[in-house]
């Protein structure tokens, strides 16, 4: 009942094989460092990646995962870069789960090359966004991976056109940030590891400007002075949006650089938001701004 | 160096003791069934749930958790229940770890009773909200935990009266919940459990709109027939919001119900929005609405 190839003589048979430890660190590790691939599980993630242009290096398929295997390789087959016949690569189900990253593995994984943006792209965006002002959210030392992915998620739904993670933010490549993003983030134009200052300068140089986002405790019961639930941002113009960890919130440096803060009231029972729910908000309510500027607009 | 009470004859030294199982099926479960006990890790939590004015049943303290003692004894001392001085129990940090739910223990736990909400209190809401329209977040089948945490962090957040969850989604008091809801879980008014032809003949009775929320795809895009990122829904009036999972969405009954669909657009790329996230936005705009709707009356 194996798919075609699945008998080759070359299967992986040992642990220590080069490739499969390769697979292991990708697939359980906390992201790619430079030069290093990224690990993607599970035949749909692999399909979208090969399908936004990604580049696969390898393919592990395990017995169970032979029945992905031909829609992966159909898809393969026609991306621009293809994948080389001999690093489709075959294994059993127990070493598979050996280097698998999820609880119940589908048998199918591969290794991408790290896509290369620059802050142009990230500024502006790919494919249908590059028409729009540029929307970027900033993660500035956002440590949980299931937040970066969420953030990312959310950035491709609302039109981002990139996103950039400081030192200190869970890698948006990780095994969890990619699962957490739904793909989002192997699609989305990303920079990883910048350093604040040069971050900042850049930004002024592009003309983009600085907001940091934070939630402001008590600000969204209606007698306070502030005054219920309002951003008073005007998002149109391009931006870029940093949102912090919930602990910290975003960094005093980037407060202070900041053009302006982007508060997001809240009731006073609740200390903060979920980081990738405040990056989700002010993203929606960039959105929604930009959407009511268009209509406008067209009207007159 | 230990504090009062450490060196107690009566301390656990059994992982067969009949309280250490308790604590180990409360921390460990999927949530408290009727009667149950709602498990709480962590002296931040355990503090948070006295103030709300939950009863506890017991405390449970490790060696390394006697740091924290004093302050959670305290805070339980200030509740209107107070905890009995025999439901006060030392164990080994060894044994603790052993009944534990996360990673990182911090060497103290409680057992609460439910807390017991009625369809009242979750219109009406509780402490500062009394006085606003009925503001429901409703969870239909929605089986991550993590992703109801976050619904219910964001809901106390925007001001929302209460939660309910429909049969088939995960316990908003299990641990995976409740840490991620940071607590609000057990502060927010929140019905578990609903089947939901009653919850809508409930919410009909009540005069309550019912909205389902759903992602669409492609909609956000400007030249589309929607045109951009814009909920069309008037959410100021007295308003349940249907959520669902990411895969399935909203449940079909509930679609056929509900007074209007609140269609949330995102770009053509992405399939849906992550399910505490959607939670969240529908959430925040009905807040915003609220607080336009307030300054508008206010100025005339």
């Amino acid at each position: 009942m194996r798919g075609v190839g699945a008998e080759r003589s070359d299967a992986i048979t040992s642990r220590d094989n080069k490739w499969l430890k390769l697979f292991r660190a990708a697939l359980r590790g906390t992201g790619p460092r430079t030069g290093e691939a990224i690990g993607v599980e599970g035949p749909k993630f692999i399909e979208d990646a090969l399908r936004s242009g990604l580049e696969a290096d390898a393919l592990l398929v395990s017995e169970s995962g032979e029945l992905h295997a031909a829609a992966v390789l159909r898809a393969a087959s026609e991306s621009e870069a293809g994948i080389a016949r001999s690093r489709v690569l075959r294994t059993t189900d127990k070493l598979f789960e050996s280097a698998a990253g999820t609880d119940a593995p589908q048998g199918i994984a591969a290794l991408f090359r790290q896509p290369e943006w620059s802050l142009e792209d990230v500024l502006r965006g790919a494919g249908a966004m590059r028409e729009s002002a540029a929307l970027v959210i900033v993660l500035a030392e956002v440590q949980d991976p299931g937040n970066v992915g969420t953030a990312l998620r959310s950035a491709e739904a609302f039109g981002a056109t990139g996103a950039i993670a400081t030192r200190g933010t869970a890698d948006a490549w990780s095994p969890k940030a990619l699962r957490a993003s739904a793909g989002s983030a192997l699609r989305l134009p990303v920079m990883r590891g910048m350093a604040v200052p040069i971050l900042l300068a850049q930004l002024r140089v592009a003309g983009v400007k600085i907001y940091a986002a934070r939630s402001t405790p008590g600000a969204a019961d209606l007698d306070s002075a502030a005054g219920g639930i309002s951003l008073q941002a005007d998002l149109r113009e391009p931006a870029a949006i940093f949102v912090g960890s919930e602990g910290s919130g975003v960094p005093e440096q980037i407060l202070h650089a900041a053009d302006a803060i982007i508060s997001i009231p809240t009731s006073a029972a609740v200390e903060s938001l979920n980081a990738g729910v405040a990056a989700s908000i002010v993203l929606y309510e960039a959105a929604r701004q930009r959407t009511e500027a268009a209509r406008t607009a067209s009207k007159i």
